[in-house]
């Protein structure tokens, strides 16, 4: 009965735009793809020995390059028409010693829970020691203005802002701190820099990521505080407003590193040099176990093709799963797919990410290509038996970014449940215990579904 | 522009079934409970209190107790119109001992980590001793018969079936050898009776859950097994097929036990006989924190109350919350509730019930008056924004189901994300720490926000 629904609101309600027409087959076969993956899912083990046998996977670290040569031979083993490393220059920044954050009131230390920020610059061996200006805004910060800053540790305590649903919008109302906050702390003389954690969570995890200093700017040492201690510093400070603080970071930048995305591909048999493919990030913070972030959307990208393969799909167009290198601290495995994929004529039509956690998948969100956009949403009663009801024109994620503008290739990212996300993201509490095996077969199989219908009706 | 198309597409699409039309200042009015229950929610305090404080809480034990005078405590605190306390009486079955299973080959003594079913009879003190026999269905243990089931402990171990989307779909299909195997088992002479627990996770948790014997069957010993030993169990069996297993139980059946149902009231200013109620149960099974199941049920109920009180909003209908006692064994509150709103002529128009786990809300499941579905169906695009996509009309709760067929009563029941609930469902692992504050003040949300619309819009 509901394919005859579909069929039918198919007809009079949307135009099409191809010759084919979704059906009752299609149907049955995103409906083998779920069963495959719900029964036999690969996603779950493979994210068990990433996360157990080789763990967290900072760019430039020993553990990245066995990722690499991990994610390697998995796909070797799945029997892909290629699959081959694409090198790539990435940046080696490197944590040191167990951060320190503390002050001594009346013969009594305390400390705080904290973390360097990526790029952050490290302190002398004794550490630096200031009083904490606290504000709420980058604005209030310029407007503070130098005479105010100089000499002093920055804290940018903005929370996040509980009301929206989607976590994805508190989390951009805030990270102008943590990505821009030590550079203009920086900029007016500031000896540090502490930003609240990009969390909802009101726990003890600070929660690391990237920050960016100017062309120019000397770096200052930065770093991220737990949502309870950033509560408690705020207090501290309006009743201690002298009291200084020592930070004592052992962080620091070394020369570039060779490292390498991963490929699988699936070849084409009727459109070999147009692609189709899916990714996520093999990199990760070097914190828990990068489980959510992103060794998730790393074996869901391998298992979407295992997937197409195992239900017997031969592709008409070249499939891939690209493992990026570096979308954390510097995006250089995503620009240097980029290139190679221009230089090389490699005409993408759709590109997924899947770089918002192994949660319940609720849909996707497209951008770049309107018209294939209106083609795919015309789809979505295809997809609402597995519970898929958002096709929302809202982005899709960081390392297919370069394909926007630059191209017409359709943009895709996975869009899970959101509100546990940022519980985890960046923080020793992304581990894999956090992951829930259906949530991520759920994932994979959305994924190999929507590469299953671009490749039959996207062109 | 939202709330544009949203009035268009109810001016012209549907019909409506009443004078007054939803809009944008209910679009505005579902915002701010949001934004108060995301905000100052007050459930997973509440819920916190409930797990740490008084922990599980099954029917007849003094922590039920405990817990029937905690809600009355939080709902006197709230300020409603009545908050009281109504007599029922329970059943008291108790555990007893850590179960045991276990069995001795070559000297050497294997455990299994199992839990007795609610109404299991308890064993002598040291136990029953025999053989195994498995069987995949009710079906094969029938077809099996007296000759070979009889001095033998049955193994009903038919897994949950990965494919459906809805976990609850799975449990549907697996329950039967849970709330009936231990009777077909004991109507064949069987010793006791062994059920692999109901979940699709694979680790050592066994999980509880109500068993039924019929009048005139002698109830037998009835476990729960861990998915992981059933596998073990399974695999011993073949292998050892005369192997003797010994269980021992020290469950029993005590007399009944007088408890209450916890009701918190807003009086409607215009039909205050008729309406509105949400509710979840506060009785638990004895193991975990009873977080999920229903802890998080019964703080949604209550704050969903607050929720409408502190938003100013004066129902025209009366509102409760019930906090029903007894669902997991017995649903004596249920009945008794039932029973009173009938013999007080108090007229329901909607019942929405909380059990299905404090997880991210998808939407609701609806039954009992088509009519009035049809008319709560075309409110879906104010719920929209809050990602509640799913309005089926598929049934409700326990707990209400009393109103099911004898009333007109529009019967919701609201639709969490299933996939981690059968994970802690009746186990040791439901306990506080798995529910995500926001997720759950989203439920409280989406019930407040139904019944205001249901209370404007409903009759």
């Amino acid at each position: 009965m509901k394919y005859i629904k579909f069929i039918i609101i198919l007809l009079f309600q949307w135009p099409l735009h191809t010759n084919a027409q979704p059906g009752e087959s299609d149907a049955k076969m995103i409906r083998k793809i779920y069963d495959e993956s719900l029964i036999n899912g690969q996603s779950y083990h493979w994210l068990h020995d990433l996360c157990y046998n080789i763990g967290h996977r900072l760019s430039g670290s020993e553990q990245a390059q066995k990722a690499v040569l991990w994610a390697k031979s998995v796909m070797d083993s799945l029997g892909f028409d290629k699959v081959y490393l694409q090198e790539v220059m990435v940046p080696h920044w490197v944590r040191g010693p167990k951060e320190q954050m503390y002050y001594t009131l009346n013969g009594k230390t305390e400390n705080f829970n904290v973390i360097a920020l990526g790029n952050s610059a490290g302190t002398p061996p004794l550490g630096i020691a200031a009083p904490i200006i606290e504000v709420k805004s980058l604005e209030d910060l310029n407007k503070l203005g130098r005479e105010k800053v100089q000499g002093k540790i920055v804290f940018c305590s903005r929370p996040f802002d509980p009301t929206p649903i989607e976590t994805f919008n508190s989390y951009g109302g805030c990270v102008d701190q943590r990505s821009q906050g030590p550079n203009e702390a920086a900029k007016l003389g500031a000896l540090g820099c502490i930003v609240r954690s990009m969390t909802h969570a009101h726990d003890d995890f600070p929660h690391t990521g990237n920050t960016r200093f100017e062309e120019g700017v000397t770096p200052i040492p930065a770093i991220a505080i737990s949502t309870k201690d950033a509560d408690k510093l705020s207090n501290l400070i309006k009743k201690y407003d002298k009291l200084k603080f020592t930070i004592k970071l052992g962080c620091k930048t070394l020369p570039d590193v060779l490292s390498y995305n991963v490929i699988g591909e699936i070849t084409g048999s009727e459109f070999p040099d147009d692609y189709i493919i899916t990714g996520g990030h093999l990199d990760s913070w070097d914190v828990g176990h990068g489980a959510h972030d992103d060794g998730a959307g790393c074996v869901q990208s391998m298992d979407a093709l295992r997937l197409l393969k195992r239900c017997g799909i031969k592709p008409r167009h070249s499939i891939r799963a690209v493992l990026f290198m570096n979308e954390e601290n510097g995006l250089k495995g995503a620009l240097k797919y980029f290139e190679e994929a221009i230089s090389k004529n490699e005409n993408h039509i759709l590109a997924i990410e899947t770089d918002a956690g192994g949660f319940s998948p609720r849909g996707f969100g497209f951008e770049n290509n309107k018209e294939k956009w209106t083609l795919v949403k015309q789809w979505a009663p295809l997809f609402e038996p597995y519970q898929l009801h958002r096709w929302g024109e809202d982005g899709s994620g960081a390392d297919i970014s370069p394909f926007r503008d630059k191209t017409k290739c359709l943009l895709a990212g996975l869009r899970p449940d959101s509100q546990r996300y940022f519980d985890y993201h960046h923080a020793d509490s992304d581990t894999f215990d956090k992951v829930n095996r259906r949530e991520l077969e759920l994932g994979s199989a959305a994924i190999a579904a929507l590469m299953y219908m671009y490749d039959r009706y996207g062109r």
